[in-house]
């Protein structure tokens, strides 16, 4: 696993959009993945809420990570879903996914995308997906 | 319609992550309405493909505004689903959707995500949505 | 909650297509709801586990009726969306859903459709959508 | 493509649950069917509408027959997501589905559900899904 969680750090680092966004993986484990978000103003849309697209964006890469730790390797997102629950305010995002099934080639996965603020956090999108393994 | 596709215009203009992102509204319809983005590096992931979420945010935005055209107002988008079906590469994408159903305070609509290289067009993801009224 | 438990198992006598399947609802609470359907070679597809069509049903409804406890009454499914990820054999089939977020107008919900064969479960599909109250 | 066509009747034939619920197969192209069934009382549910679990089957099986026309050969839905646009009200569904993208193992393919009564045609859903061929 530590062999694993290493190479999930790396891959997550070597995303130029990841970086450009500004996400950081908070941790990984046996098919399970938190990427968190300091919310800036650039992340928002027209009412000043986090925009769609970045929760998404943080929805579509846990997944990726919690299905590829699942899956042990390099992995992509072949589909997902997602509803947005609550607009999403705060300091900080974080979304919190876990592989529901896994078999050879592929993992199908939830995440629950939570709003920081004031140390409370609120439920603001959920998430489900299929990942598939590279190779 | 006129009016309309102002107002759709400053909404898109007013949002802080579509131009952190750098998309532009290309055309609005009648339920209606593109949105492209220029490729650049800091789009990709670790493969150097365009970021999932990069095409989520593009199918997200381009769904909320082909509903909110249908609908007559702003909008927002209650869930979507989306299917990767290839790497996305090449030096742009484009986002079109569609309204397929729309009432007085829902609309649900599809959405293409296609990339563009040397002047070919390749479908890399396709997105179906539920877009909701404000007001 | 009696009186909406009631409700809920009114509803569900009345539905013609459920009695013609042979669902049964095993329970109800806040925001939850069980459906279970005695496995028949009438539900199966050609190679004798359950059909898709059956578990999508399942899924469905289990979710309206979630939602619905959740909303406090008469509901529809506007959306959802369902990965299956092991063929369903055995000799019953079980849906539990649960309200992840609701709202006035409508409710978040997830389900889970798990195959039971000699008194083990086994996970067949995972579901999520939208329930929207009637009225 | 005639082998292909025999195929697929052959298939729909041979699912118990299809026989059940009284679907039919229409017609079969290149990654494209379509199945309608005519409405009875049995597939209703409270208020007299097609219950979403038959629109829901029809969809499943619609986008499973045109994914595996597109893949050459058995085939299953691996996921699909569909909303719920009208309530359904008619003498008879069709579900119509295509592929829109087939690689080697599987095909993403969309459905629209129409309901026909005094020879008008109302879509009532759309779908999206992922097929997998089998071996």
């Amino acid at each position: 696993m530590d062999e694993l969680s290493d190479f999930a750090r790396q891959i997550f680092r070597s995303q130029p959009f990841t970086r450009f966004i500004g996400a950081e993986l908070d941790s990984v484990g046996l098919g399970t993945a938190a990427i968190s978000l300091r919310v800036a103003e650039h992340h928002t849309q027209q009412h000043g809420f986090v925009h769609g697209g970045v929760i998404s964006y943080l929805a579509d890469n846990a997944l990726t990570f919690a299905g590829g730790l699942a899956l042990g390797g390099d992995a992509l997102t072949s589909e997902f879903k997602i509803n947005y629950v609550k607009p999403a305010a705060g300091t900080q995002l974080v979304a919190r996914a876990q592989t529901k099934a896994v078999g050879k080639r592929q993992a199908v996965c939830q995440c629950e995308i939570w709003a920081v603020a004031d140390g409370n956090e609120t439920l603001c999108a959920i998430a489900q997906g299929t990942i598939i393994a590279l190779k």
